[in-house]
């Protein structure tokens, strides 16, 4: 693969792990300029680098547009906060450089709608690093679909469910954007983590699409119950409102009459889940219980005093492991990142761009996954309406293609 | 206690299996008349009574109001198909016979007044024998809930998740009426078992009310793909469109702003689950996991690669088993019907009865329950519209009263 001089814009706690415990790690990867809005970052950024035997990255700046425009620049990666991603990455299109953007949500259907168009018109390479597309068992239950192992397939089910109070309740201290996020709206902030691998799997802007979503928010108690039983936090923000809901659920309609819910769940106490689900007429996954069932299998489950096997899928990876992670656990890459999804989905983008490969994760898909956040905010502040996905493809998505011969395509 | 004169109406799978396997072994229980459209099955029943040793009834009838009119009869049981549930407890209440119902859902919102209003003008004992209200993990979750440990309770999730395609395409051979229901309409049409122990919980008309929902359903396709899966049934039944969605998601929201998401889930191959989670500012309970989860504990959960304490609830009984249950246990009552549930929801029945108490599931319960299956088919017509929930008590939810000192009391 060729070498590529990549500018990273953002070094808050994602951008500095990418770049220190990934994108160093890559043989194919110069990193040759750092940005972010805070200057300290940088330089702690720069520092490391030095101390690891790099060159400090010619181009260091708070200015993301210094940053894309700089000649030793040719591709670009965004790790910032939700609300710069957007901005950056049609700056970066517009500048004719290649660009991995990370996940969050779209803020309005304006924004979805221009990263379309954006790249209509520039034909600049845009990926969204949506790391849970390549997770093991999300991509394993891709695998069975398309072999139809699970039957037709009928509804998923998917969560970001992951307690993140002390990170949001510290985040005006650690200058975490979250907090902001939180006290300002309402909306299911973070759908991509689940929406990404269940648009895979139901095909969506390719054969299928997203027609209506409505979404339900709870009250929001559990940062104020947090702040108020740690007492530093409760003296600085104890009379704060948070306007993020505690649980969010969105239920989403789709064109071949499939259903998806998903919930964003991140201010209360629990484990952490993503609740990837996957129903079909002949099986499902179940990442709760970890656990597949098919039907005619002889599974405990059956029995009506249930006892789930908890953890089966272990037993089913030998047959249905996907090529992709066949692929990984072969070239014995050693685990990085999230259990291996940040290699792989930072390994797709590089090699898409490498061999000239349309994105696995593409425009419209991230437009459609992010426009989420923007509907489901209209949908709680009508009162649960239902609200119409606009079409990103505009209609191509009524003339299947067939995927890409290709590691990473899905 | 005093012996109660029992009639029965129903007498398929349930309701056979109340008289002969719990109702002939209550000492406060005769059973004096039987009732089923189908007189086959009085005839069975009877006989397996002789054959155990007690009188045949009095009064056998294929006709309900007969069985109520009956003078030997003092107190009605039904356990007929969901159709014919509320007629015939209306009719029960108006003879001044008090009436025990099994669960279903209402096919109009003027069926759970009438039943409201029924009550109100004949002061008939009404209970809904919403057996789950009394499951062990249900009470425990109860308990901890009242007893502040679960802190600010902010939202629920329930289920019924129960794959029933055998019974369901079979049922124009067995008589099972969920065949036509499942053929003639859409909607969450069996709410109780999982709304009825969340209301419990969130103080549902009693200083909370539930105020509106919105319904989306899934195509259908599992029945049907399990049709073709069968020789026998796809000659017969293979053309058939069923109108019940295969998966049915309800999102509800409370007076006080907490939120429950409800799932119908009977047609896809799966595990039986109820799902019944509780999220509070403090901790969780989680069935699908059978695990507790309490902010400040030293789990494994909390880790980012998080393994779950499969099944920790065990660990939690000593300290919070509801009395409900402890009392269970002592009495040393063997296990009977659904785990322990069927016995305490029919024995609180008829001590309420006895001691003239109210009863723990009224009619108010049974209207504002049962209503989702109306309101549920209503938002799905209007494409996911939000609708409004009835307040079955004209505002009475707003002055919660303190509940009775007894045992079956939530």
């Amino acid at each position: 693969m060729k070498k590529f001089n990549v500018g990273v814009i953002g070094l808050g706690n994602r951008g500095s792990w990418w770049v220190t415990e990934m994108l160093l790690e890559l043989e194919y990867v110069n990193i040759v300029g750092l940005c972010d809005v805070y200057a300290d970052r940088i330089e702690k950024i720069r520092d490391q680098m030095l101390e690891k035997g790099f060159t400090a990255p010619a181009v260091q700046t708070v200015q993301y547009r210094e940053l894309i425009d700089a000649p030793q620049v040719d591709t670009v990666l965004i790790f910032s906060a939700w609300s710069n991603h957007v901005d950056a990455a049609l700056y970066a299109m517009k500048a004719g450089k290649p660009v991995g953007m990370e996940v969050g949500g779209a803020y309005g259907l304006e924004q979805c709608w221009e990263l379309v168009r954006t790249y209509q018109q520039t034909q600049t390479p845009f990926m969204l690093l949506e790391n849970c597309c390549y997770g093991e068992y999300e991509l394993m239950a891709l695998n069975m679909a398309k072999r139809g192992a699970l039957g037709e397939i009928v509804h998923c089910d998917g969560g970001y469910m992951h307690d993140l109070r002390d990170e949001v309740a510290r985040g005006n201290e650690t200058r975490h954007y979250r907090f902001n996020e939180y006290l300002t709206r309402n909306a299911e902030n973070y759908p991509t983590h689940e929406i990404g691998p269940i648009s895979k799997l139901l095909h969506i802007n390719n054969g299928n699409r997203f027609e209506s979503l409505v979404s339900v928010s709870s009250r929001s108690a559990g940062l104020h119950a947090y702040i108020c039983a740690h007492e530093e936090l409760k003296e600085k923000y104890g009379d704060l409102q948070f306007k993020q809901g505690d649980i969010v659920n969105t239920l989403i309609r789709c064109a071949d009459g499939s259903t998806v819910a998903i919930a964003l769940d991140t201010t209360l106490p629990r484990y952490y889940s993503r609740n990837f689900t996957v129903r079909g007429t002949k099986g499902m996954y179940d990442e709760n219980t970890q656990s597949f069932f098919f039907d005619g299998e002889d599974h405990s489950q059956t029995e009506w005093d249930w006892s789930p096997e908890f953890g089966n899928r272990q037993r089913y990876k030998e047959k249905w492991q996907h090529p992709i992670w066949k692929h990984y656990y072969e070239v014995g890459v050693k685990e990085q990142g999230h259990g291996g999804m940040d290699f792989l989905v930072i390994d797709a983008f590089f090699e898409a761009l490498d061999q000239n490969l349309p994105m696995p994760i593409d425009v419209y898909d991230a437009a459609c996954w992010m426009a989420i956040t923007a509907l489901s905010a209209k949908s709680i502040t009508l009162g649960s309406q239902p609200v119409e996905f606009p079409d990103f493809t505009e209609g191509k998505w009524q003339k299947p293609q067939p995927q890409p011969e290709w590691k990473y395509a899905f």
